[in-house]
């Protein structure tokens, strides 16, 4: 069992209430939201609350709402039915995007798919992606760039990478998986016309996430069957766990200024005790700025040391070494081997139950290995 | 609230160890699976556990059971995986599957689409189906049929539908989401290549279902990203809906024997009483035989009823009028019209817990009804 659980930016503790919440739901509410009585009906009213519920916390429309498996059946169900569509040709987009964004694109069989130039820090070139939209004139084009990066915690300028699209008139889809909690997500006032969420990094249950689609912007079906979800997405309706993710969407939008208070609090402590207790230690993209995501910092070893993640784990500290979503147990995190880094990077995200005490200890513990553990080459 | 629950074919109540199983997931698995600490193998070695249970419940092998979020996904994974993998350009089916795989299969965008010819109360024609496969000689076939039909209760005589599509060197897919726990899944013995499950049929959680893929079947993903379920299925698992299904599944094939033995007495009492005091009742399909779904009743007023299924909830009684997965509320019960049937049908179906004294009350109430609702045209 790991003490010191730094690894939030793969999965949450579930909150109690969202336990709660979920218990209630499989005890009472069975009926299946398409049967016409009214143990049906009371089903179907409790899914429409949960849409209300996270519809307001994100500042859209209801029916802009698609419930969904999780963050990756958002991402699949939003590029693949935009290309199908709206006869998408040309995919523009980065390469340090999540797996369910970057192999999807791969997937979608379209004429080109382009990748905006990145500074070594990843950061996107907005010049380039101006070069990439003005290239694209004429051929039905669609942008897709995350909110907040898993691995290395940049924010990108979603309002300035939107404007662009929408002067090339070009659509706009951003995971936001990492930023729902941590940033604002203004849904109808943000240039965005697709977005994806997951509830599991939220203190909620995995199984469960949701797309935005913009009203009027057409998307084709994914799960055909029994016409669920204004036939966006057929099969019955995962009552629990979307009941779940509305507690822990209303939860996270009331806590969010004092949790990321907090937490970027907590995280200027880390930042300042690495700074002075491994000077050797560099930080990955621009999880170091105020900017990035207040939860993550992605930091960089002086080598390779490829014993440090299971040196950690048997401190019962848990970390990673990029995203958990690559299920192969030892492919390297994506996002910094894009970037050049060679070095051992380790992910270290919070939640709103970690403490400085546990930053002490991992400082401290990352100093001794440092010196005991073999670089490696 | 409805005091006599009769619409089990549409969603069952959660069995209270599944409940309980869910609830410790919730509270103490919150590790991603793909994570490689402590607390992610923990989630991990959870996940194949549950893998293993369900293989050894429908006697396969664990790598043969793929995860999904229901039964939908696993229909749409396996028609569309499959078409997409092995070249498929025929399908054959019949017009009464569930519409998660007939609206699937137009989908597909194959060359030809053949639906077996049926008779009058649904059974397949053998004879037509041989003739279908013949003249498919040289294409690569997939034929899908279901196991158990969820508005009649037929239950197809899969083994020979097998045992003909091998023969001509066809796939072959059943949607088995009403048989499980009903009738015996020997899948390592049954002329199966491909299968559909749900886990809310059988007193399980809505939002999980699996796959079943014969060994050395080529299934393309569609759900691409992060490469969970051997690259099957990409998402971060479900983990606690996981287990709550192998749990349910678990307990389904321990009693099955018993509730089955009980719910069909039970179906037997209930057609005895129908028959004495609602004679002009008629009965749908197979439903009233023997080698029907033991808990489904489908039976034919003597005309349209339209109010019907509104009284009986008003009278606190829940049944329906064919499948619940059509979400358009007052769309007629397809099979139902497939077969010609234009008098009204009311869909029993039965679980553990309901009892005669239950069954009288619908009848003595039906018999009321019968005599009191106007027909309509």
């Amino acid at each position: 069992m790991n003490a010191i659980y730094f690894d939030n930016a793969a999965s949450t503790p579930v909150d109690p209430e969202v336990v709660q919440t979920m218990t209630d739901a499989l005890e009472n509410l069975f009926g299946n939201p398409s049967s016409l009585h009214s143990l049906g009906r009371r089903s179907k009213a409790a899914l429409e609350n949960a849409r209300i519920a996270i519809a307001g916390a994100c500042d859209c429309q209801p029916a802009e709402i698609t419930f969904t498996s999780g963050g990756t059946e958002a991402n699949n169900l939003i590029l693949r039915g935009a290309v199908r569509a709206n006869g998408i040709s040309h995919v523009i987009t980065s390469k340090i995007e999540h797996k369910a964004v970057l192999d999807t694109i791969s997937d979608l069989g379209v004429d080109e798919i382009s990748y905006v130039k990145l500074d070594e820090r990843g950061v996107i070139d907005l010049d380039d992606l101006v070069r990439l939209l003005g290239k694209s004139a004429g051929n039905a084009t669609l942008v897709s760039l995350m909110h907040g990066n898993n691995e290395i915690g940049n924010v990108n300028d979603i309002r300035s990478i939107g404007r662009l699209a929408a002067a090339h008139g070009a659509l706009f889809h951003s995971d936001m998986v990492q930023t729902l909690g941590k940033c604002t997500i203004d849904l109808s006032d943000l240039p965005v016309h697709l977005a994806s969420f997951s509830a599991h990094k939220i203190y909620g249950p995995k199984g469960a996430g949701f797309a935005y689609i913009e009203k009027g912007v057409p998307i084709a079906p994914q799960l055909t069957g029994g016409g669920q979800e204004r036939n966006r997405r057929s099969g019955t309706e995962n009552i629990c766990a979307i009941l779940g993710m509305a507690k822990a969407v209303s939860l996270t939008a009331a806590r969010q200024v004092g949790d990321c208070r907090q937490i970027a609090n907590l995280k200027r402590y880390f930042i300042a005790q690495l700074e002075k207790h491994t000077p050797e230690v560099g930080f990955n993209g621009q999880s170091r700025d105020a900017q990035s995501l207040c939860n993550l910092i992605s930091i960089q070893l002086p080598g390779a040391y490829p014993m440090i993640h299971f040196q950690l784990d048997l401190n019962h500290i848990a970390v990673s070494a990029g995203s958990a979503c690559s299920s192969g147990a030892s492919k390297p995190a994506h996002v910094t081997a894009v970037l050049g880094i060679e070095n051992a990077a380790i992910r270290i995200s919070l939640n709103r139950y970690n403490t400085k005490a546990e930053v002490d200890v991992f400082v401290k513990k990352l100093r001794d290995l440092l010196q005991s553990v073999v670089a490696g080459s």
